[in-house]
């Protein structure tokens, strides 16, 4: 089958990932699922993955398939597997997981002990078909194509998971800020509004992103180029600060909000990564506020997200893409010219 | 009366405050407590406050008398006070609220949007009398002499307040590590042991302190000069890392633990301060933990640290010294060379 | 002025309350408030008051003015009152608070000491002026008519607590279970609506109310008196159950639900009352379900529940009546024939 | 090999189990573990599935091995099993799941949708051996007996799962009650001991179990035969009631305590069973009160519960007998004539 793989880290996104031709996978074990790949979004972290960004974090055995928001459907299944069967639609959570160790047993699906992450610590879904386990997948429900809810898989849950813990501490009244409207952001501000009674407020550079914030629920928008982000927000919410305030980017700038921004007692949650928070422990103590790190979210989660999709609370935009074209688009969404999420369909 | 003053921001310890004969207060609302003070604690905030530390994050109307851990005994009250009388023994709570906002509403009363911090925007304890009001100050039972518990009013309150965050996090079997064993360590570390069945673990770099930690109930000390903090709470903690850190010290290095040493999911709580966060955004994503701000405790913790004291869960070790000692309090602090806490008794 | 009051207990509605000549409330506390009263919500709790309901649990002065629903104009505040002054339009929480208390300084104003309760514990608002504090009132934003929102000062706080505490336990694809449509239902059932992306199930044996549960949010309806509930929310949750069920009323037949219905962990809240509950021990440790007694909102979520209104997330639907016909009133609601909330405009 | 099976249900505890000669249980799937009991714990659970108690709530093939307290060896394991090997002492979780169910995937094992309970729905240890399954078996620590920690699989985590519950909503200061110090009842006051700082009362109406609860760190002890129990916590507690009350007896005079003794805002835990909960709806709204249920703790927590007894936390009174002599234990155990918990060495 066909792969487009990893062989060595770059900068150069034109000559990222080769198209190699690969055995395709069989089940080995009891659990064992085998997808065939109908859509696998395409995410800033696969960029990150190729420049050698996570090399210092975890085992990369390269050459390596990327891609870890995969679905599809099942073509083969291991001799106890009972969630499944053959020609039922799954999206696959991107962490397959033990289900033994401490943390699976506590539901903490992403801090399993023996994990293996598609296409970040073993071959994903830009292929024909995906090696997975019975833990990692969720069936569909009727309806739902896969090519449309592939990006869920990660950039959805990841998105979600953020919000989800944002929406336990807010209230009527209380300020939730959005910054970063795009691939995740878009999706974090729809989960805000559909599970809270929050004020919402996107933070943007890019017009067409704050215009899509409003469609999609957002209450006020800023536009960081021009107005003062803290200002705002402190005449939006009369000099409390946002409760809780969800960044989907992730750079110097954006982290260095915190301070003037997140009300006494509230969160600022980094989702987004590429820059660094510099800050004294000083602000901390006297703002009381957290710098709240999101990883993935847990495969309940994704189950979570996937009833949300269902009920329409929860659009994704989403432009589809050859395999072969799998190097392009790193390039377009290097060069920020994909809006919403550019998904594979092998 | 007496009251210790500052009266401009200076680095040199020795003039730091100068000992005034003022007004002593007079009772002007219907809540209104006047304390004489009977004990008031030297903080390493008030060495801050004379360096300036504090003058970009609140208003400090100079001279000001410091003085932020005050217990005594009621002399007066305003008309409408039923709480205390004149006569009763009292702790107060370092920050005096207005009862209506928002915050207070909600029992943030260390986030009221009107609010007076002994010692740091209003006059202190630091003299014979402190002007308080009947929502600031906490009876105390039979027994328990003002002296002796004066530093709860913030070094107490702030490390129970911080280690009743973590407690909540803290199942059997986790480990929590107690980042400096002074003034405030101590008493979070004594917290921890009573309210939780966590494996504690101490680190600090004078063998005294790790010895106190010991005596104290921590299961297990590091000494970061000679060995490696990371590595021995891997080898503690069976590599999973511990669920919740509480750093007293706040330094560049203490900070900088965190993505090593703190388990997926948990907290790094910032206490101590005077040193700033420098880390990447990705550490905070891979790990999933946060960097915790901790402010002063509530109303209400003082109350429940006011019980764990009388049932014997925390002890205290203080040193007592004359008004007139102030200065040489503030040098002694400053070149680490007070054990426990020193109290001012006026 | 005048004063709806009760002089001694009765089943008879018709005679319930005399409209007496008394003196209008006058201000002696530092923050007092006087409202002049222009809504007052009537609400099945008044009704159990006159028929004497309430003698065993909480201290009753009669004569004493009934109404703890009220909405109206300070007409004269205290010489400490810094929330509001004249003229200002407030909703007044029920409950008159300490705010010194360990329960008012912990939030938890319900659980105040030493509160007293409009039309309950102490006069309330079917009057021409009610005597209240600044503790009580929340100011009302612009365009907000106090006789629209005044069943929100009970009624609607009410059921927005029990909400907000099911919110929490809700997650995306959970079914929320709403028992009895009617003054607080269909107010519960909006908070859920906002604030959660739970299932809403909306029983009530009236058509018209589970007509106007479908208009408000409702995603199903079962009619109890035609379909067997347990096996409706059975199918509905594929045999999972309901996370969280409101029973607003409160009945034999209501409370005999939750053992069939209420899922693995879930909770029952009680809300309405008039039955009891009869339950084998081992059927909640079957099923690890609780029985959740819920009193009136906090004064925060007073605020709250305002924020809700404001955003137009809360519709309320109300008749008004004259106080004169304040027994009228209590008879047409012992019938059952009003309709979403009387209000009283003296 | 031998084991004591169910063949009907019966009140006579003499002839309760017969002791058959049956197929030793074989390895049949990846996840099998195959455990030769050291220890079975004989719970008054075992009684009431012989009186039939638990037929109208589970299925229950006859005949069947009653035992879902079990520790001991493990002498065979599946092909995919990596947790445990042949010669590891383990404790049994009564509670075998499928890993995959929602409720699995949230940690919430004990709501598993495909769930075998030893001993209760599908055969248990009171044989020489035990079929089980790697999600199951928690590895011993080295030094514990399987025989002394046995009882710990189903007395002791329901005890702990309901303390841990408590504890979350117990600050020091608050007053814990633990109603019936008997097998259940005196861990669950031990493991409050350890991860609280409440004050904790013990209620019951034999001596020894009360100098049992002193002993074990019960600060107060109340006898309701010669005592009245509210009025003796409403002294303790100043008024204010218990934050949180451990029901381990669950029969009608004891769920009635709680509109007098609960705490506002504060929880009665079902754990025992056998009686009812007799009250009126408006009991709990005027208390805001809740009737917890509790059924056995989850996987995770048994993993607790295992470093709560290697610390020294939690200490168990055993008795051991022969598998031949398990209908005298029933018998014994009917008449109140076991102190502490019964233990089958097969």
């Amino acid at each position: 089958m066909r792969a487009a793989r990893l062989h060595e880290y770059t900068d150069d996104m034109e000559a990222g990932l080769s198209i190699d031709e690969v055995d395709a996978p069989a089940v080995t074990d009891s659990d064992d699922v085998i997808v065939e790949v109908e859509g696998a979004g395409w995410c800033q972290t696969d960029n990150h993955i190729i420049e050698g960004m996570w090399e210092p974090y975890v085992p990369q055995p390269l050459p390596m398939t990327l891609g870890h928001e995969n679905a599809g459907t099942v073509v083969a299944v291991g001799d106890e597997v009972q969630l499944v069967s053959e020609g039922d639609k799954v999206v696959c959570h991107p962490v397959q997981t033990c289900g033994t160790c401490r943390p699976c047993r506590q539901g903490e699906t992403m801090y399993c002990e023996n994990d293996a992450f598609n296409g970040l610590t073993t071959d994903g879904g830009f292929a024909d078909q995906l090696h997975t386990s019975e833990r990692s997948v969720v069936p569909l429900p009727d309806g739902i194509d896969p090519a449309d809810i592939a990006p869920h898989a990660d950039a959805g849950i990841t998105a979600y998971h953020a919000a989800k813990k944002a929406v336990r501490e807010l209230d009527p009244g209380d300020a939730a800020v959005v910054v970063g409207v795009g691939g995740l952001g878009h999706i974090g501000l729809q989960c805000l509004d559909a599970m809270s009674a929050a004020d919402i407020v996107a933070v943007d550079i890019k017009a067409s992103a704050r215009d899509l914030a409003s469609d999609l629920g957002a209450h006020y928008t800023i536009d960081p180029t021009s107005e003062d982000v803290a200002d705002e927000i402190e005449g939006i919410t009369d000099g409390v600060g946002a409760a809780q305030v969800l960044d989907f980017v992730g750079a110097d700038e954006t982290t260095a909000l915190a301070p003037e921004v997140v009300a006494a007692g509230g969160d600022h949650h980094i989702i987004g990564y590429g820059g660094h928070i510099h800050e004294p422990a000083q602000a901390l103590v006297n703002g009381e506020f957290a710098y709240q790190g999101n990883i993935v979210g847990r495969y309940a989660e994704l189950q979570e997200l996937v009833a949300l999709v269902e009920r329409g609370a929860v659009e994704l935009e989403t432009t589809r893409y050859d395999l072969e074209a799998i190097n392009d688009v790193a390039v377009k969404l290097e060069h920020r010219e994909i809006d919403g999420r550019a998904v594979i369909t092998p």
